[in-house]
């Protein structure tokens, strides 16, 4: 299908199975558990004696992404990497990806093939094959649903419902910086719809705007697990708030908890930013979204092996459930956790 | 989560959370490959020996479906269904589903409670768990996106591409029933939406409703290949139509084929309303879509197997690629196949 480069640039001209031949060109099978990809009724794969890890998201326009400050191949690429932070939650591997897109008439070829070369860079990134997924036409903007498959031994699977009493709270990179991002775009979007001449002040705020545009997985902290013999008691991936996936750990472990807020990882422009919006950086860090670092308990006595890490914090403990989910402030103030985490139903 | 039901029915109210707990409340899990459903960040699944079958669809409103017309209880089974039919197309079984929904304000609580009804059925109905997805808002109407899962032995996978050269062209059910059922809801709606007092004259009309708006999947044609030691050499499920659908197993198989207009099954009501419609039944049956019946090739030594089942029909055979893609009328007249089927980016 390389004839389709000379093609037009119109959508439907090319037609679904012109489409998915093109954006689908040239791939390349990577794993072994997969065994026939795109180009028939279903995929096929074979995990042999491992557990298969599957999990769906899905991204709609005006929702999740605002395509006047998201560059598509960031979107794509997000859109899968987010996808494999699930399979990390789980300590696994992502092996596969199905990916299906609802496209208005607005999208020509080549914006596709953008968002579809973020998309590949992210499986080429993470080691994932493309095996599959759906293509079709909408009324009203894009919709991007993933399906990310991964691969782990039984007893290396990691729940939520895992965590002990006294068991060590930890949290991978830093927190509420893809949040911060979010109001830096937002902001200047504003602001250039009331005044088109305004060039949007972008500068100076590479972190938040790479932690909203271009998150990556914390596929370097399963690796850690490995590498230290180290097997969290729970884990999950921060994609609506400190606060919101702590009380999931919580509440599917039956316990309680108690964090300190001056423990909580955040980066210092992070926290310039939250500032500049008068707001607090801890705020941001416990109820901002899309961070997709990892949360995870593990045993005290591990304390030795992950305490003088660079990349994980340790923000807290478990404790009994009648003790219930506190976060202590830097004043010695006790204040309960709520989970006031991003609402995709809002 | 049973107090829900005592709740508003703004979706809004329960949040994002409330609704998952609130529509997967008391899901049984049917199948021992299913270790754990809904409830983490990602299902665990476990296929021990056997291969591990997966495919997605994207349904949108306005595009796949008109609320005007469609229930949304048999829009949910529609929605589960189709994406079994890919699962048998491989001559496998499907034993869990992930559903992903974008959903707009102007739906309520119980409207999603009844389009999970029927997803819900629909898992009943095939042996299916329903073990994860993502539920979100949308900006305009209602984006569903499905992912199957399903299992079998290698040997007994069949692909597109398998097609001997003088193999039987075999299809089950019949043809072009679910395209009239489709023209005749538009036909009323048009009407309705002209004269609003008119109510829909839809009475006789069952067969080809039903195939458009409560379509099922084939289950029963891979049980009898089982039963009968059957193994095909190619498959593939009818969604876009006869002819682009055989297209797809020659190109695959790099053969060509015969096939015979007199022995393409249709049913009476089908011919029927295609006639009230001043349209050649054929013509529905071989370009109409969403028929959900499977289309096959199987030896020829087969025949006596098959030949008297009244549950399939032999089409025609496959020949040579240099033979190319002909369909023979009644007239004896030899017609070039081409892929008019239901183009989704149109």
């Amino acid at each position: 299908m390389k004839d389709t480069h000379k093609h037009s640039d119109e959508i439907s001209d090319l037609g679904e199975f012109g489409l998915i031949r093109h954006l689908t060109r040239d791939l390349k099978i990577k794993n072994k558990s997969t065994c026939r990809g795109i180009g028939d009724d279903a995929a096929v794969l074979n995990f042999e004696g491992s557990r298969v890890v599957i999990s769906s998201d899905l991204l709609a326009e005006g929702v999740h992404f605002n395509l006047v400050y998201t560059p598509l191949k960031h979107l794509g690429y997000k859109a899968a990497v987010v996808n494999f932070s699930d399979i990390y939650a789980m300590n696994a591997q992502p092996r596969q990806l199905l990916v299906s897109l609802a496209i208005s008439r607005k999208f020509t070829v080549s914006m596709i093939d953008s968002l579809f070369s973020g998309i590949r860079l992210a499986c080429e990134q993470y080691g994932v094959d493309l095996v599959g997924g759906d293509t079709t036409s909408s009324y009203t903007g894009l919709t991007i649903s993933c399906t990310a498959v991964g691969e782990a031994a039984d007893e290396e699977l990691v729940y939520r419902n895992g965590a002990g009493k006294t068991d060590l709270i930890c949290v991978s990179g830093d927190l509420g910086g893809a949040y911060m991002g979010l109001q830096l775009l937002e902001r200047e979007r504003k602001l250039f719809e009331k005044e088109r001449e305004i060039q949007p002040a972008l500068e100076g705020y590479d972190y938040v705007l790479e932690r909203q545009l271009k998150p990556e997985a914390r596929r370097d902290i399963t690796a850690l697990f490995r590498e230290l013999g180290i097997q969290p008691t729970a884990m999950i991936d921060i994609s609506d708030g400190l606060s919101s996936e702590l009380i999931h750990i919580c509440q599917n472990s039956d316990k309680g908890c108690r964090i300190f807020s001056d423990k909580i990882p955040v980066h210092p422009e992070t926290e310039r930013v939250a500032r500049e919006f008068g707001m607090e950086p801890l705020i941001a860090a416990l109820n901002g979204g899309e961070d997709y670092e990892l949360l995870f308990t593990l045993p005290v006595k591990m304390f030795e092996k992950i305490g003088n890490r660079q990349e994980v914090s340790i923000i807290g403990h478990m404790v009994d459930v009648a003790e219930d989910l506190k976060m202590i402030t830097a004043q010695g103030e006790a204040i309960t956790l709520e989970a006031q985490g991003w609402n995709a139903l809002r």
